[in-house]
């Protein structure tokens, strides 16, 4: 039986990427995409979502929208990194499919509490906007998550956006703070792991010769994207962060990690959003989550190439 | 026409007062009571709240259930002087109403896009966590609230929970900064004007005076209440909060104060949750509430108890 | 036998009239004056303090200068409040006498460490810089102190360089923190206190009919200086800070307070610098100041002007 | 001519074997050494001063003592890495020769104020709380100061005494913001090279093989001081900290880092004494200082037992 998973998401190249493995595996079973304000604002980040569902050919994808705003200050968007549309890159056609009307953080709350309690693992890929809010206004879902995995933070690589932050923490980081604190299972692929997956041009060859709609798409999202951190770390493409979630579910054994403590920065203007791991265990402080630290890339993007070319 | 309001409150005996008020006051139309976790936990504040409605015999008020914690922290609670129940001092039986389905933020959001904009007023009594979670699932309310009229703050006052941050604001930082920043007319009670109201012995009398069984209530809850602030402060009577909002829809001549910059503090453990005020106009913050510090406690007391006595 | 104090001070007007009234008493003997960066910078304040001794007639008196900035952060000073040079208003001559060579945190430590124990007493009428730098040097000074006796802080009155924020704490909130936590005895007059000496027409008259130099010096000094409050708070007059510190020495039954915890915001970007009073002793913090906020303005004024009329 | 440098330290085994390698390197003109509190307190850090001068058969050597605690909290030591007396290991003989009347800081600033301006070297290797009172009572020494070259920080690494802070800057974060913002050219050996300098078994067999005094005594702190990180880290040896800072003075091409803005989190509990580095060039903050990343570990440890051998 499939595992059933929502995703949560601010498409974004990334983003897109890691929807379009999620639709192609059969051991997934996406109940829904929610849409979330981060990489670009909401409406185009909604549309992105329908736009990605459309190019994997399920157009029968529930999408929704959620939160426009972080919960407690002013949204900060990557335009420099995504461009304007947040999906810059492709040309892909507007899409005719429709949001759904519910409101995405509802969807969340609802499915929870409709499916088997621990059945339902929630992949977030972008601020943690929706997922806190679902948290605040219907605690009891806590305990009926499978497990959340997700695309965030970062220790000893840094941050992205700041030294210390990983944008989509910096973006919400009292969502951020809510998540970490609710005694959920965490899975996080921190920048600590997605540095270690490169985008070079040689893995993007491999997406062109799937000879696809899809797989030219991630040809041109990905050569959009990585330009950025090419030219910022001047490395043989950028790293790739959100597939990484989806690829966990498909294959945990491609990622190596530790549990331990995570602590989210909302109080310092330096550190905002700062993801701060007690790795060797100097504090006492309760270990919450799963942090990834190693992937098998090759792996890794065999998985995604492969995959994405059965679409 | 009577006023549109909602109640927005986490019962405690200052808020039941001031929902006898509104529920007595034809002005007034009460579309519906939200209670929140606060001086007790929401199981509590719900329940305290269909007593009070009960008491009232308005058995027909709509009563929603909000939030059971603050957006980002842990739930303080003050059962040193509220009581173990919230409402202690009274003995008042358990209610026959039932709680509406609806969860309580869903109802603001829908009470707030299906009224007519700008007719709708939020009355807050406690924290501000429900209204807080409104604005973040459905910022488009914002510019449709006629006012929200608060019992929360305090500056030249200080506070009482802490030296700086009144209870209040302490509970949900947080959220006082979401609604602080939304952009909605604010009108606010701070401690700076509730300590002006206080619930002598005389003014107790004159709820006793009333012969009726809401009178014979308040008596016991102001008792109670008051014992705390009296003991602290050394006053006959202790401040009274909670019904200087709905006083203010009443009477508002009542009332003096300056329209000024409000920030709330979210970052400082030594003050936490304080609200300071620009009174002086130092900073070039932009305007953002009016602060009341003045109040006709006679007229504000003569008010109470005459409506109250209607009941 | 006369009291042994050390002056630290920013002269600025209202220092200069604390110096003034602290020359003309008998019960005083003051054993040096410390300048330190504050109102104005340190260049500035050492040399008016040098003419303030040298209005008072005694060029005897030992001026030495001190830090020229805070502990941690940049210098912020008041032009706007005291004029380019600190002393606007009377036009004074340029000082014959000379500074001492030693620097002004030393003279304090050995003073300290060769005067009797409990015998000397400190009156800080600007930011704590050098007693801090002096407490840090040589911790052992601690128990010496007879008592530091300080302008500076406000709560219920709330700050003036920002909301909450008194200037003195504001220019070096960490020279605050280590003098709060020292375990010195501490009598202070914060804004609650000073806001409550006003400079009255009718008071700066009586400084007039003095008919002497110095006593046309303060005219000219409080009518320049009062100025910026009486056009921010409306008032007849401003409030008249430092003297009060020198005032108490003289007569403490002017000044009536509480001795309560006062801790000293240093992280808050909002709060900076806020002097927190825990009046009503809701938290278990140590008492650690003796707080005025009570005083007889007629007396202290008397005081002053008489007191100013012998030199 | 020879170096000349004066040594800030809270000798700890791995500064011992820093003033080792200092008084055995004939380019270094060792001025002065000035004890400060950090690894223990300063009266045992000034002791061990003395017993290290001592040792190394320099009893000429000027040893001061500064600072007993940082300039604003409250002194945190860590005998659990270095032993009740801070040079737990081997036994050494109680010093015969005395410390300086002249107080640590005095020392620093009168040197510098008598030297030819840029030709004395600060070499920090505790708590930088000395050199911020230096800068706070002199700030005039700050452009005579060649360079500083200290011990502190870590940020791709993590921090040893907190997930964030190294051990140095958490003891005294305020006094490491002082020195990195005084404008003065910073070279520092933060955890990020010291960590690739680890104590193996064969390292610590060479200085056994050197069969001196010296020598033996080195085994012996070694020894006693890599047992903690072992432990922690599970790794060959612990990282040596203290001696890099002399080695870059002696053969500064075993180090290879980056010019770029480091910042002090001094307003943070969660990221309390943090060194944030801005690696990547993310902020507009100005450079100030040089961050040490590599370490040509072999050629480190050859040099320092070659010197300590000529001892």
């Amino acid at each position: 039986m499939a595992r059933k998973i929502i995703i949560d998401t601010d498409p974004g190249q990334d983003d897109a990427l890691a929807i379009l493995l999620a639709l192609a595996s059969p051991e997934l079973d996406v109940l829904g995409i929610v849409a979330v304000a981060g990489n670009v604002p909401l409406p185009l980040t909604q549309n992105n979502a329908l736009k990605i569902a459309e190019l994997a050919g399920k157009p029968e994808t529930k999408v929704f929208a959620g939160a426009c705003k972080p919960l407690v200050r002013p949204l900060v968007t990557a335009e420099e990194v995504h461009g304007r549309t947040g999906l810059d890159g492709p040309d892909l056609p507007e899409p005719v499919m429709k949001l759904q009307e519910q409101h995405g953080v509802d969807f969340i709350i609802e499915t929870l509490l409709r499916e088997k309690s621990g059945t339902v693992t929630l992949c977030a890929l972008g601020p943690l906007t929706n997922i806190a809010l679902a948290l605040n206004k219907a605690p009891e879902i806590a305990t009926r998550i499978q497990e959340i995995v997700l695309m965030g933070g970062g220790f000893f690589e840094g941050g992205n956006i700041t030294p210390t932050a990983e944008f989509n923490f910096y973006v919400d980081p009292e969502a951020a703070k809510v998540v970490y604190g609710a005694g959920i299972p965490i899975v996080m692929m921190p920048l600590d792991v997605t540095h270690k997956a490169l985008t070079t041009a040689k893995r993007i060859e491999a997406f062109r010769a799937l000879g696809t709609k899809a797989g030219d798409a991630c040809v041109a999202m990905l050569e959009f994207f990585e330009r950025f951190d090419e030219e910022k770390y001047g490395t043989d493409g950028g790293p790739l962060h959100d597939p990484n979630v989806i690829a966990y579910l498909l294959k945990p054994e491609l990622y190596a990690g530790r549990h331990c403590n995570v602590e989210i920065e909302t109080a310092s203007e330096l550190c905002l959003g700062m993801s701060v791991f007690d790795w060797w265990g100097v504090t006492k402080r309760p270990k919450n989550a799963m942090v990834m630290r190693e992937v098998d890339h090759e792996g890794f993007f065999t998985l995604l190439t492969e995959r994405i070319g059965t679409l």
